[in-house]
């Protein structure tokens, strides 16, 4: 750590992942040009996010409220949850406003290769959620990558035996992507998975 | 300001420069799975920025000691003064290890749209160090753009009757730059500009 307090502020931030030396050092500067109070209020949104953020009981999503406001609110679908990967992805779900129901946030995937297994993740809280019977639909939506893939796997041969619906998000074209330029990959499945229009 | 600390410090994050709310939502979800200490780390840093950080009374460059290390450093060639508009150009020249003289911040250029008059920039403090007649030489730094050569060509006027020697930056294509693909602008000066060879 640099005695230079300008030096030691462009070191911090470039722990921050995606910026580097350059864009570490323009953030700094515009810091020390802003106006006064502007870096300690950025500093203490930051400084007190880990102490006052915790993981929500019932779905495990990041939160400061326990239960998280998600699983609080009223009137929303008890019987279906939605399993994702990560606290971001239920911002994701909930900015296309499609869905209704619950949710539970696994904090990972599967990875042997990083060393991150079954165990790692929050499975045994989604097991609680489903002994009472309220659930009658999990929708995998894990990533669509080897991880993600491996643990949707691994979570339907687990609750295959349960009376529970299991389905996983439909593959296929992005909306407003035109085929000319859509990848190899997800043309496939858009075929694959084509539906008969009437 | 949310009630919500992830809310809130996405907030605080997309009012640094060239962050937008999907970057900042990406560094605060990192930070809470940062190791312990790591968000306090940063902003400690942060938070101590502006009191710990002053304009140097002989160049105006920001630091945190007075004056600064490079004001302080002996063996500097004290004849030599290089004018630049803001505290990242003297790291540019370091950089460069080009430069054994002295430096001079503006922070910033005349634009009268921005209501920046020369009033506003450190040109005071720099008639003074010409005073004592020790400086010989005055570089005239400032960026290539219209606030920069309207700079240029006030301070060129002001320190005209000084008996002191003033230069500009030489323009033409940059190191490295095929000539295919040099902009306009640059290849003209660089024409302008040539050299003979022996």
């Amino acid at each position: 750590m640099s005695d230079d307090p300008i030096r030691a502020a462009v070191q911090q931030l470039r722990r921050l992942p995606g910026i580097g030396e350059k864009t570490a050092t323009r953030l700094v500067y515009w810091l020390l040009r802003s106006k006064e109070g502007t870096p300690s209020e950025i500093a203490a949104a930051i400084a007190g996010l880990q102490d006052s953020v915790r993981e929500c009981e019932v779905c495990c999503d990041l939160t400061a409220s326990n239960p998280c406001a998600l699983c609080a609110r009223e009137g929303r679908d008890e019987t279906t949850i939605c399993v994702v990967e990560d606290p971001q992805d239920v911002l994701a779900f909930e900015r296309s406003g499609e869905f209704r129901g619950r949710y539970h946030v696994l904090h990972g995937a599967i990875s042997p290769l990083d060393g991150i297994s079954p165990d790692a993740l929050r499975i045994r809280p989604l097991l609680e959620r489903l002994r009472d019977g309220t659930v009658g639909e999990v929708i995998l939506a894990t990533n669509p990558n080897v991880e993600g893939d491996a643990t949707a796997l691994y979570l339907g041969r687990l609750l295959g035996n349960l009376d529970v619906k299991i389905s996983r998000l439909a593959h296929g074209i992005s909306v407003g992507t035109e085929i000319e330029y859509a990848d190899a990959v997800s043309l496939a499945r858009a075929l694959q998975n084509r539906r008969e229009v009437s």
